[in-house]
């Protein structure tokens, strides 16, 4: 059974008039607000206690984003870090960074490589990048014992101030600077500081699965190849393209209760207990770097809805004993596709990553929104 | 007692029609321009003799920039050059190097270590970027003395060119880099050059208060926590919630008449014998970077004030007798505050350094005063 949730405030709308109850009702619609779905397939849902989540993507970007208030200071909105970024890939730590701060946070920081750092820096003057982490080629065998603990204690300097750390983006697969970032993990885990694993970081955990097992705050962000080698090295098994809800839920259950986003042409997200799918539509462009975008976002929104539980007074008991690793999925789940989407508008075929990311600035929902809001009696 | 100042021109308004009067208000309060106060709690300003200031910040800006007049030649608007800049932090010193041409000076110069130079040169051709610091790890301990003298060599030979320094953006805290800018600091206060420290620069004043102790030409620009550091510092006290007025003053009299810009939700600003708050509305927003906007402004600023007391010939012999640094300060946050809200009011909530940083130009202002003036009689 595939239940279908409805729009934000359409309690309300049933109460007002049909002509201002349409008219909200097509605004939505033709911006295709209204599109996370909670998955019931085979009473999974009814077993996991989820029948009556009662929200949209949406209704939770606007539960879990903080006020903006004047008498905030430098930080309160969220300090993101990014682990990666080695001698080949600049790229994706950059957009996995700059995305964190178009969302909202106030700081973003990259750790690195020495060969990496320059070159992300030189993308943009907003992040704050350090060149830490060191590769194989660059440590001789009896230096290695001291150059992990350097490398990790340059980064533990940090750690506590962050609010949320993104592991993969760019990471490469070099098996000593694997194994420190495996170190840092463990590090981050002992000071519960919520991790978002993507890329590199997935191939990592997935040969090391001690590195997030029973972690309820570490999210797992894999796409097709990725999810594959999950499931086969987790459950032992094939991908099922039949119980795609049931084999997700099972696969996070048997990690310990790990959030995990499985991208495709719909996102679905499980903590093991809920499935939840993102469908809103996003774009049909597949440019390399939407996946990075994806983790920074997510990276911001879960540590949001960790740190900002009451943000939401009028929020139901179900919402908000929600996981907030779940909550920040789908909302960077959602406002990615928005993004793209919007971005797909304007530049068609010749989107580039770039674009998605001017696109992430909430102002279009937060448009749509407050106009749906208005036209409420 | 709070004390609201009058708009610019209100008395000449005043003899004018009351439609015009009334436009003239309209104009200016939507676009939220007469909002420096002047704090009077305890009856400060009268002991200090600051009741008569009779002027607000965009009235301050008015008078001490200078006319762009085409007989002038490079570098009579004003050379600054921000100290700061390490393996780390290369985002900072660009903010403010570039800020403080997009306010209208000439040149703007920036000594950073050899790692972060060719990073800063590349966010922008418009900085003159000199690779003259060097930190710690790359010096040995024998060389210190050599390179420290020949760092502080490399500076002295531009100082005297300058008309104001910035010291501390992404400075870091290595102690051999620190103890190389203290030195520079030493020079430019020999030199008679103002200096604006913020950042890691007030890290280091804070436990070296004698590089700034008697210095009228120092101005400290401290956030929350370094204005908390200073307070226990020099006052030996807790900051106190209440008395704010009186214990800005009061610090920055105990540094013997320094001129101290504390950050805050509004900005208050002492010499030791003045209190004033700049609280124009800014921006929600707390992107990392602001304040470095803000130390290349006030440098402009600053410089202004102090090389052009005659520009405006009007001025009452109260307003000619403040003191150039509070007059830079002033114009200086009065000025970031208004382009961070033109900035927000565009990108809300992804709104970055750099859009404010593009908004910095004056021609609204401008653009605005002109039309006030245009319709006095």
């Amino acid at each position: 059974m595939n239940f279908i949730i409805s729009p934000i405030c359409l309690e309300n709308c049933m109460l007002s008039s049909s002509s201002v109850y349409r008219r909200q009702l097509f605004v939505l619609r033709s911006l295709g607000v209204y599109c996370c779905r909670i998955h019931m397939e085979g009473g999974l849902a009814m077993r996991t206690g989820l029948s009556n989540l009662g929200d949209d993507a949406v209704g939770i970007i606007r539960k879990i984003t903080p006020k903006l208030d004047p008498s905030h200071h430098k930080g309160q909105a969220g300090k993101i870090a990014v682990i990666g970024g080695c001698r080949e890939y600049t790229g994706a730590p950059y957009f996995a960074a700059v995305s964190a701060l178009k969302i909202g946070a106030d700081l973003s920081h990259v750790f690195c490589t020495k060969d990496a750092a320059a070159v992300i820096k030189s993308y943009s003057p907003e992040l704050i990048v350090h060149p830490v982490l060191e590769e194989s080629y660059n440590v001789r065998d009896d230096e290695r014992a001291s150059v992990s603990a350097k490398v990790l204690g340059e980064v533990m300097k940090w750690m506590e101030r962050f609010d949320c750390i993104v592991i993969g983006p760019g990471l490469g697969r070099d098996p000593f600077l694997l194994s420190c970032v495996g170190n840092i993990m463990a590090q981050a885990r002992e000071a519960k500081i919520p991790t978002v694993i993507d890329g590199d970081g997935l191939f990592l955990v997935t040969d090391n699965l001690d590195l997030v097992k029973g972690n309820s705050l570490a999210i797992l962000t894999p796409n097709v190849n990725e999810y594959k080698r999950l499931v086969e090295k987790v459950l032992h098994c094939e991908v099922h393209d039949q119980d795609t809800s049931d084999e997700l839920a099972s696969l996070a259950r048997s990690i310990g209760g790990v959030t995990i986003l499985r991208k495709g042409k719909t996102d679905l997200i499980s903590d093991g207990s809920s499935v939840n799918e993102v469908s809103i539509f996003g774009s049909p462009r597949r440019c390399g770097g939407q996946g990075d975008i994806l983790s920074g976002s997510v990276a911001v929104f879960s540590a949001w809805a960790r740190l900002y539980p009451s943000a939401n007074k009028d929020a139901s008991s179900t919402q908000s004993s929600l996981n907030p690793m779940v909550l920040g999925s789908i909302s960077g789940s959602a406002l990615l596709r928005k993004a793209a989407s919007l971005a797909f508008e304007k530049k068609r075929r010749s989107t580039l990553t770039e674009d998605i990311i001017e696109c992430l600035g909430m102002r279009y929902l937060i448009f749509i929104i407050q106009f749906y809001l208005s036209t409420c009696p």
